[in-house]
């Protein structure tokens, strides 16, 4: 196994140079573009890395699944998906026209900017510290790891620089989506992107979907399994961004991309699956992670179709 | 078994009022509109049904699954997909829209009609008579029914009154996306539409994919393995018009609907489902046969998820 | 003449209950829905008024007229235009749409929302309090009216809950059409909309048009004649909102309205007409105030067509 | 003034080369590339020309103010106008999306092909031989040229090639805003495009509008005063494709344009204008053309507004 996850990442590495590091914000583009790595847990307990699978990087949009979870753990799957809805859509994650297109003016789904944003509106908590605080403390939990914390740089970069999700989110305060202050809502919206973690960290997390919600190592039940269900689905449909699609054919597994570098897959039942490649295609994924799991896919007849 | 049938169609019935018969041809108004009906197939040979399972209808969309298998067979994966894309959309089936806006003016996926016309045009035949013996000759395969044939007035009546799927056909023949004669591949996509069959062939069709291609009673392979996959990651991703995402998280299963009331339903490794119920959502979808589906995923816990 | 505005004036007061008071910000709903009036005044100095023309009401969207002057004047006509277009849409005023479709992601023209921001942006001034006095101390020019003011509570009003604009802002500062600091630039934005004026204002800024850019008071040049012709030409394209086109035909002459009710109608080298009809139709503009001018140029070939 | 006009003509010639010649028929590929000429007449019975004023070229997109005069004197302007809109796009002339997207599924004006086909299917005659019959002999009038004729082999390639067109026409009839054959409305539409006419022919059109309707030489009325008028605003919000709205800024006069290279410009009660110009700008129109007409009304101050 090690030896097959050493060749599919030497093998791989050479996509890094078609890709770009994310250029949104400043911090971004001091990441290294040829790192390329993998880290797998399997239900059983065994680990097997390969390649450069110990560096940081800040989560981005694999923390929406994270945000997601608590918000249906705290207001129900029907209120949330009143406010956000479940359907792919083909435009790219910034997109700001469904929100006018849409008879509802709800955001597609909770994988674009849009939705996430109203997702992390729904969390509860007293202030913004609170509910950042509580979606921090659930992903420690999530990863096993209690060392997790905010890459200030990159946090501070985001919160200046993000007036593309500030035109989302006063959107949709305009239409009532949004219920709380638009800048506190960023405010943890930007501090949840800019968690850092490694490729270790996401296997874990996507362990504890491969186990339905109960954590492998603790055996404690972390969320309900219908919740993993809702999330490893709309990982499926909405996870890749706008090449979910593409994603599901080729790959099969429920995942989710962030413009850091990683990748989370959850191999149902039998493992989970953390990638880091920071150089990225057009649409947002990470260039040689996504070829990484096609690979690995293939070799394991690890897709769920 | 047949008693949970049972109870699941009574207690779904009562959302037949609630929709609507198709009615953008004359003659699919005509059908029974309280009509409401199942049946199953399962990989060990045994069949259950209830409700108004032996009624016929037109399979209307549920063909463009059929005739994207042999466009794939016919030409390769790779040849059908850069002409189609793979990507759920947020649009409705007969919408025009995107094929404007798209960079390539590739129709988004093969489930849309557009994108289906297209997957059509890609069928090899020395004219459209062949084409379409091609494909009612597959379809009887998959049901292993030959006594399957075209309904001649909803042909004839989809043929005059297809107007907006003419205007899709014509759009891509001014995008190079459609190379033969408009005229000729709507005839066959026409025709294809108004094959008409029952809950059991839908159910006979399922099974061939839950059957990973082989057929189950002639124990012949119909199709790859890998097309098989692809036919069900796409009918899970896109397969129940703009409710594919809604339908995912709910029900799980790999499905396809058509406006003709019916919905074929995969549950991999175990049985193959046939839906009929031709009172319809806004999406176009049997509103009481998605009901039914729902309520026969959560008792035998049947989501792929 | 004053007859005649009178009949007109009592023969239209009944399409102002088909109208609606505007509501997005509490302040407007605030206004007399029924009150109509009109206030005329001639090349040679004569003046002509009937029903309701002393009510006071906010200029709202006629100020992008005003705050385009300057901005021209201030940067030039090709500065301007290389950040907002010159094109017509038939998208409501508060559109984000354009933005994100718009190849260059250029609001569409100055009488739209995001377009008047950007106009707004591009005024100059050592802080927001400067270049808000600058607009309104020529506003105050055109007028001859030193008394102008701004109603705070509307100010207080827009500024509270401007989400929307807020939106299109923050979408063209991710797009650099806005370098400003957002918030100071729709503090100037909500100010402007917020000038208190008269229909007899509204008639006095129209006369300086109708005199190609000369006082017909103090004889004073007041801008340069071409200044004048671009913005005749703009109010005639995108002057009435999405209904421009069709108040082309039916009245053709330049003007502006606003959702406080305001038309203001040039009628070149005759007159400049203010009108005031707070109920507004679907798309923004004074539903009985359209159908004075309708009469009012139909009786006196107004029409510059 | 032929002076002048040679000195406009040859200081544009320049332009030619940064233009295209429409390619999306085979013959209009044939056009010079490097022509430029004017035709002007004016109401007194002058006529100035220069630069290539004698080459022939189809009247393309020019043709639909003429279906358009007729439609509005068989049906009245009310019923036209509740099948077509008035208002200007920011799309291009051969967008479906607004088709989709409008609440009505109206096209948004009849200057626009899916508005001048709609147009198209408004004239009366018992066949399409007799509307078609109609247009030409209306043309004639207009220009005073008893010899005006189809360009055949244009006629056919038009007919051949015309898949955007029979979208954009299907989609319609779909809609309900076509009533009659699709094919016979578009036979009528291509073949009015490709009537032949010199820029003689379309300043003599010009004239017509800039003297109110009645024809200068015969002194006969050809049309009522109202439907020039309604023209003529048509020309000036829609006539010049998407750059519409920077024509009317920078020359200010009522123009339509076509793909043959052709522009028509009215200086009421002054001249017709006809300029040939086959190179062409992204938008469609003569990338000479403009040019020289923005000399033109710089010169002589032709803006209307």
């Amino acid at each position: 196994m090690e030896k097959l996850l050493e060749n599919i990442i030497e093998s791989n590495r050479r996509y890094t140079v078609q890709g770009e590091l994310a250029s949104y914000i400043p911090e971004l583009t001091k990441a290294n573009k040829d790192a390329l790595g993998i880290f797998i847990t399997t239900l059983n307990g065994e680990e097997f890395y390969a390649g450069d699978n110990e560096i940081k990087f800040t989560i981005q949009s694999i923390s929406k699944i994270i945000s997601l979870i608590i918000a249906i753990m705290d207001n129900g799957k029907d209120y949330v998906f009143s406010k956000v809805g479940m359907e792919p859509t083909k435009d790219s994650f910034n997109s700001i026209i469904d929100l006018e297109l849409n008879d509802l003016n709800k955001p597609l789904n909770p994988m674009i900017n849009a939705g996430a944003i109203a997702t992390v509106s729904m969390i509860r908590g007293k202030d913004k510290d609170e509910v950042f605080s509580r979606i921090l403390e659930f992903t420690k939990k999530l990863c096993g790891n209690e060392d997790l914390k905010v890459n200030e740089s990159v946090y501070i970069s985001e919160k200046k620089t993000g007036s593309r999700n500030r035109a989302l989110a006063y959107f949709m305060k305009s239409t009532s989506i949004i219920e709380k202050d638009v800048e506190e809502v960023l405010d943890v919206y930007f501090k949840q992107c800019s968690i850092e973690v490694t490729s270790k960290d996401l296997s874990k997390i996507a362990l504890v979907f491969a186990n339905e919600g109960v954590s492998p190592w603790s055996e404690e039940r972390i969320m309900p399994k219908e919740v993993t269900r809702i999330i490893k689905t709309i990982m499926t449909t909405c996870g890749m961004y706008d090449a979910s699609g593409e994603f599901a054919v080729n790959i099969g597994l429920p995942s989710k991309s962030g413009v850091g570098g990683g990748i989370l897959a959850v191999a149902p039942g039998k493992m989970g699956i953390g990638i880091v490649g920071p150089a990225l295609d057009e649409k947002g994924n990470s260039i040689a992670g996504v070829e990484v799991l096609k690979d690995l896919s293939h070799e394991l007849e690890l897709s769920i179709f």
